[in-house]
């Protein structure tokens, strides 16, 4: 397991590599770096970037520690000076990032940092690990939510999830991204989500009749939800109609769906509770739901109330990667870019600005250099100055998570939908395209 | 971050739930619980079995300290009693598993515990995260290696991989799966793995003329890799030729492409170093590539000495997920199953004997019961007895590393292909198959 004091070494070795090169020519002027995707994964009409606040809180505190310097001087690649030097890291520069929960576009910066150039590198694979998780997990959810159209979506992912930093961590970008609950304990406690959770087939097994199983759940968990799809679903629904018809205190919240079609399973169970009067007892689903099968079932009329999903959210599988690139932008005053074919990159520091329509609703975002004055809403915020936190941040969850609602309310409806959308549009400011053109010049000699 | 003692509420609520409902009806009989999968993902022939070994290690080491217990009293749901009975928790049961890096197919037992009921329900969770995400990295990066074709393969995936513990523990996971390097530094110095790195185009970007950068990083790093495309990868490399022939006492050990046409710049880079006489100077490829693309670079003879991989290996991309599930196969004695649609399952603790042809490879599996006489090598071995490793256990990764070798030089070739084979054969004994299908008439009457 990767403790605080790990930190450090969750890095990349040409990162240290480099910045002993750095420390060696005595290279220590400013660099920019900005954090951006350049192209939106397939099935995504945008992603909704997490991660790069909750990254900032852990910034300030990366020392390399006695112990861990040890263990760098056993690669035989760092001089005893540069050692010396990193044990005294401390991280002294500015992050300006957007705020989590901001649906973004290709080419925008996420984060800038501007540091000593050697400090700004050290930070790259794990700023990218960290805003790539959340973002990921969360450009997903946020999916499940549109599909899922009001009605409830409760996170099942932790076994599927990609380790235990992405079970816990998981389920913040979920909470960002509008569901509403969770079965994983510690994350929802850490992360003030909703725990939720009913029973698993090996209850109901472990019984020699399932009405045994859901009588004792009944007795402990007044309100709970029984699992009936272990053995004949529609016959298991029979039995508590029957059941509850005879003693008439016990109190069901809901029962789960869990295999079959759950389109005509949701459909007869509901007429069989309807026909006793339980109308009051809702139908949940699970079960291999992605965003599509919520659609379809909803689409069709599907009786249900709410939905549990664990693969398709916990390794966002259909696109469970994100080019997330961190690139110099200037470094001691000089813009940079990169000119590979293909993968041309921006110079210079810079800001986005959204505008929005009389209605609200996001119209453009215009990429600017980062003091230009552009009219719109500035998406990236200064949140550490000089290697400290500014007041304010972190902000608490739950003001992300209304932000987040916020910024989500505000984009037009054909990003909402399942398919495709066209792409959202994006410019970049006069200046920008001058000092790219300049910058290409330059590099090109 | 996780914590060691934060283990215990790495789980989903319906597991305590569960364990509450059999501490509250005195149910503390022995249960026996199986991990499988039902299906190969898509675009694999077999998947290797990783971290079920790795697992038990903490198994043992499950407490639920007074912090902790508080805070699941703040959920309301937990008799203080029951509570009390959690703080004295300690794992009791068996663990069998089969030896990791082992090559397996659908429904063939990774693992099973044996253990009073509640105790092997409150792992569920636990186990499957860290089996799902040690067996999918290992999965698809054992696919590299097969398309590399003994070339070597580096790991560059940390800023794709989901989390930190992804990054860390997925570095054990490719050392299982053949893969001869990672740049993770903490990672590889943990596991054993040897780590390397060259440089960003960041570095070169911060010189004002990338062959100043170059010298820098041979002078401090002789023998190093220089990266070429940041400009016009052509260019560069002439200019490395052209100094190289002026100051004869540099050495570069090899260039590395990212972007572009790497078939075509392979060969002119090739043709660049060879013309000057520089046939030791290696080219290393790296930038979106995957097995495929290794494999079709190496068939149209592409001169390309090793490969870094990120994205694909870092969130096996095209399979993220595998579809584990643990569900009881025994209680007090009796066999125990589901019948849902689509979803019946085997009962009874087992075995899979593995049977080999006269040249060694893998024949046939024999999955039986557990007590079974059956000829072949039996996979699941007991690991853990009474809540405690047996000696032996952990087994050092080193030997690890060499039986998973082994394991897959007896896996007949088809299956080490690219494209889908034809299903492995697995078998059932009539033991088992008789077993279901008395199971089966019970659990519908």
């Amino acid at each position: 397991m990767i403790k605080q004091e790990d930190l450090p070494l969750m890095v990349d070795l040409y990162e240290l590599a480099m910045a002993q090169a750095y420390w060696a020519e005595g290279m220590a002027d400013t660099a920019v770096f900005s954090l951006f995707f350049r192209e939106l994964p397939e099935h995504r009409n945008f992603v909704l970037a997490c991660g790069q606040r909750h990254i900032a809180e852990l910034i300030g505190q990366l020392r390399f520690t006695e112990d861990y310097i040890e263990r760098l001087r056993q690669l035989n690649r760092f001089q005893p000076e540069f050692l010396d030097w990193l044990k005294g890291f401390r991280f002294s520069g500015n992050i300006r990032a957007v705020e989590e929960g901001t649906p973004l576009f290709p080419q925008e910066p996420i984060l800038e940092v501007t540091a000593p150039i050697a400090e700004a590198q050290l930070l790259e694979s794990l700023i990218m690990n960290y805003v790539h998780l959340e973002s990921v997990l969360a450009s997903k959810a946020v999916r499940l939510t549109f599909a899922a159209d009001g009605k409830p979506v409760v996170d099942f992912g932790m076994r599927r999830m990609h380790g235990l930093d992405a079970a816990h961590r998981g389920v913040r970008a979920y909470r960002l991204a509008g569901l509403t609950g969770t079965s994983n304990v510690l994350a929802g406690l850490d992360y003030g989500m909703d725990v939720s959770g009913t029973m698993a087939h090996s209850f109901v097994q472990a019984y020699p009749d399932e009405m045994e199983a859901f009588k004792v759940y009944a007795r402990l968990y007044p309100g709970t939800t029984l699992l009936v799809d272990t053995y004949d679903t529609r016959r298991a629904v029979r039995r508590i109609v029957d059941w509850l018809r005879q003693e008439p205190g016990v109190r069901i919240g809901a029962i789960r769906l869990d295999s079959g079609d759950l389109e005509q399973e949701a459909m007869d169970c509901r007429q069989i509770l309807d026909d006793a009067g339980f109308t009051e007892i809702k139908i949940m689903a699970s079960g291999g739901l992605d965003e599509y099968r919520i659609a379809a079932l909803l689409q069709a009329g599907a009786p249900i109330d709410g939905f549990g999903v664990g693969t398709a959210i916990g390794a966002a599988n259909d696109a469970p990667a994100l080019e997330l690139a961190y690139k110099l932008t200037e470094y001691a005053g000089e813009p940079k870019m990169k000119s590979s074919s293909g993968k041309t990159s921006w110079p210079g520091p810079k800001q986005v600005f959204r505008q929005f329509d009389g209605n609200g609703m996001a119209k453009v975002d215009i990429i600017a250099g980062m003091d230009e004055p552009v009219d719109g809403a500035p998406l990236l915020e200064t949140v550490m100055a000089d290697g400290a936190l500014l007041p304010g941040f972190p902000a608490p969850l739950d003001d992300l998570v209304s932000s987040a609602r916020d910024a989500l309310a505000a984009l037009p409806e054909p990003f909402k939908r399942l398919q495709p959308a066209k792409a959202f549009p994006v410019e970049f400011t006069d200046y920008l395209k001058n000092l790219q053109a300049e910058t290409l010049k330059k590099v090109s000699v």
